[in-house]
């Protein structure tokens, strides 16, 4: 397969758009959405094509309430760590759309998966967790084009994530993902414009 | 920005004819692919927009040949894992292109940056790590959108390549990329062809 020129304009202008989304419409995400989210993941790179990862839709509302509480007392306890002016901005911002967003997935990565057979990750077992955060920027990519937006809440307690979910023993807590459409599209990311880091991208020194 | 029904499409098109490639013809790969490349790690999704991603452009037939010694031997100690026809398909494979691939990078994440001020990575520090391997991905999908292939390799011992490299304190090894132009596409991945690892996607359960 050879693509032409517009492949990767079209690649970076997707990469350009897309936002850690926190401000959800509570509308449904189409089934063939998902549907094509679930293509992408099952498309992403792993160690060995082990698949480590396991994604759970988390349709209960109790479970639901239960993860936006552990996030508000995990931040909370993240806010102590700082001081004055940047205390302040902290506190301004807003770092999850868990009371909104309608479609709310868990992810996991195994352990030691049978799959792969161990291929690729004697020196480097972290290589499946890599594998698993290549599945979720692929979910997000295929999220955001079909302009629907996706927040990565880490704000959380991994071990009591499991303890909650009740997952099998080896499945490991990667992520929290909100998606949903957002209220609103801007042309910066909201980091940058409430002043929290600008942008500064290390050069690629040779060697 | 709304993006059209063709976005997804030709995304998923891409992310099916993405590749862990290890057969590279020797031509160089132009400067502008690879400016396309910086530009795509550089819009991956980071936390608290750390972007703890550090990255070298490895050009050294030195350090070159010494990460080829040193895959050889890590490879070689993997083998040992092995028996019977496992271990027998295990030396068929062919699971590096450091021979031949004209572009050379090492992945590098920081442990502990100062950008991002501590953001989203209290309880979960790994976050730094899946914002790097998202970075990777990135470079990996703008390649093949130029119709170079990529081969990440991860059969290295990290702190033997950090001290190969001569990294500054703090800079943690997680791929070394080659890329280059395939010598031939295919429709099947290799693992898959060579009967290592089938495709095995898990379902995404409903809690």
């Amino acid at each position: 397969m050879e693509f032409g020129e517009d492949q990767i304009t079209r690649l970076l202008s997707l990469m350009r758009w897309r936002r850690d989304v926190r401000h959800f419409r509570t509308d449904p995400v189409p089934e063939v959405a998902i549907d094509r989210m679930r293509e992408a993941v099952a498309l992403a790179p792993s160690v060995g094509n082990a698949r480590p990862w396991r994604v759970l839709r988390v349709e209960s509302p109790g479970i639901r309430a239960a993860v936006r509480d552990e996030f508000a007392r995990c931040n909370a306890a993240a806010a102590e760590g700082y001081a004055g002016d940047r205390r302040a901005a902290y506190d301004r911002l807003k770092l999850a759309g868990l009371e909104a967003a309608p479609l709310q997935l868990a992810v996991f990565c195994l352990e030691d998966p049978e799959t792969g057979h161990g291929l690729g990750r004697q020196t480097m077992p972290e290589t499946l967790r890599q594998s698993a955060a290549m599945a979720v920027y692929a979910l997000w990519l295929a999220a955001r084009a079909q302009n629907l937006g996706l927040g990565m809440v880490s704000i959380l307690e991994p071990r009591r994530i499991e303890t909650l979910l009740g997952v099998p023993a080896g499945w490991r807590f990667l992520a929290w993902l909100c998606i949903g459409y957002p209220t609103f599209a801007d042309d910066t990311p909201l980091l940058h414009r409430s002043g929290w880091q600008e942008n500064s991208e290390p050069a690629w020194e040779a060697v």
